[in-house]
């Protein structure tokens, strides 16, 4: 106990007017705070704690409870307590799921704005990745996310329409991409290739997350194919990286 | 055929003193490095382009050898010929692979540089991750890989030596981490947690791989675990965003 990397934080004063549970979490408390302790440590096991700090299970479990409940630890049934994460972090390279469906999966409250919605000629590189005809035109949906910290995500999305006619018309700050070319439209969305990099934020993209220019910023570039092989969906996404961090969890087998 | 997105790029001039193929390649590579076709635009079927163009497909496929023996196409069986990427795009978001591995199995030749290999006292948020008692030592091993276009990824590897006894005396230019971790320890890596980011380079970063500071820099934190559930590794990697590009393929379902 008390030595410099044991889990056990400071020592127990007995003596104080403190609850000893108290001492416990402000403990643990201090040392997420400082870093010591960083998001994804895993605690030891609650009996290997207790024995450590000398306390009864029952109080160690009265500690554990309020950093619980205040949010910076989190239990994961067969795997432990673990120090929660500040960040958001959507396993959106692992997965293709949107970032609205991570969100809501982990409970984030979110809000978008639709900064635009229109149907445009788009860029050659986007025709082509898209495979838009001469002459043919996609809808361009430009929107920012936001938490309650501010905007962590601005989007532009190009979606072909003859796959989706009318689509431009749907309400998209209270509707999701997918779930519409799913839902209403019954598109079956097979696969897509997402590409990350650093780039350094520029113009309007530094103005709408709130960052300076020049500032980095993580860079999504994506192609959505549908199952018969068509590409449905290109987008650009620009993440506020001091807000939220693109997350896998991967197996090597 | 000579529409502004028709995907037969320039008329095909008869009466011109250059082969049929060789225009029809000329016009291609055009497109190609004018961005028109983007990396991973796929080409028309080549029945479309024949006809499009209208020359025979023998014709046809002499002018697309050209442009995959220049590596600026690629044909996959059953999907068709694409436009090659110039940016190397490893899958380390999708899989749990290594730089290493995955360059080797693309056939992109790297060098490695070790800078430094030396047990150390690891920093406490390393040593939290790592689960590494109070006085435990961990190798840190510091290396810079490159490609011919320069260097790539800088990477911090912090490795559990109770697990690897002796680990530090390897040769780590010519060895791959995991690989030694696998072969010569017999170790069973089974998971990794991978976070990306975008940071601002910044000293020994900026220096290594040879960016100004403040540059935007694709940043990996990684914490390996072996089958018993144990962390064996914990890392850093920083990325230049403009020669390599993480990608992921993903599956909707």
């Amino acid at each position: 106990m008390g030595d410099s990397k044991s889990d056990g934080g400071s020592p127990i004063h007995r003596d104080l007017p403190v609850a000893i549970h108290s001492q416990i979490s402000d403990g643990f408390r201090a040392r997420i705070a400082s870093g010591e302790w960083p998001a994804h440590y895993r605690l030891k096991s609650e009996p290997d704690l207790a024995a450590e700090l000398g306390v009864s299970r029952g109080t160690l479990r009265r500690a554990l409870t309020t950093l619980i409940d205040e949010g910076l630890l989190r239990q994961v049934r067969g795997r432990g307590t673990f120090v929660t994460s500040t960040m958001i972090e959507p396993a959106i390279a692992q997965k293709l799921s949107t970032l609205s469906e991570d969100f809501s999966s982990q409970g984030i409250e979110t809000t978008t704005r639709v900064i635009s919605c229109e149907l445009i000629d788009p860029p050659r590189p986007v025709a082509a990745l898209l495979e838009v005809p001469a002459g043919g035109s996609v809808m361009k949906l430009v929107r920012l996310r936001s938490t309650e910290q501010g905007p962590v995500a601005f989007l532009f999305n190009y979606v072909r329409t003859d796959f989706a006619p009318g689509i431009e018309d749907v309400d998209f700050a209270s509707t999701s991409l997918f779930g519409t070319l799913e839902g209403r439209y019954g598109l079956r969305i097979s696969s897509a290739r997402r590409t990350f990099s650093a780039q350094a934020a520029e113009g309007e993209v530094a103005a709408q997350l709130d960052i300076p220019e020049g500032a980095p910023v993580q860079y999504l570039e994506q192609v959505t194919y549908l199952a018969n092989g068509r590409p449905i969906e290109y987008s650009d996404v620009w993440i506020h990286s001091g807000r939220l961090r693109v997350t896998s969890m991967l197996s090597r087998r």
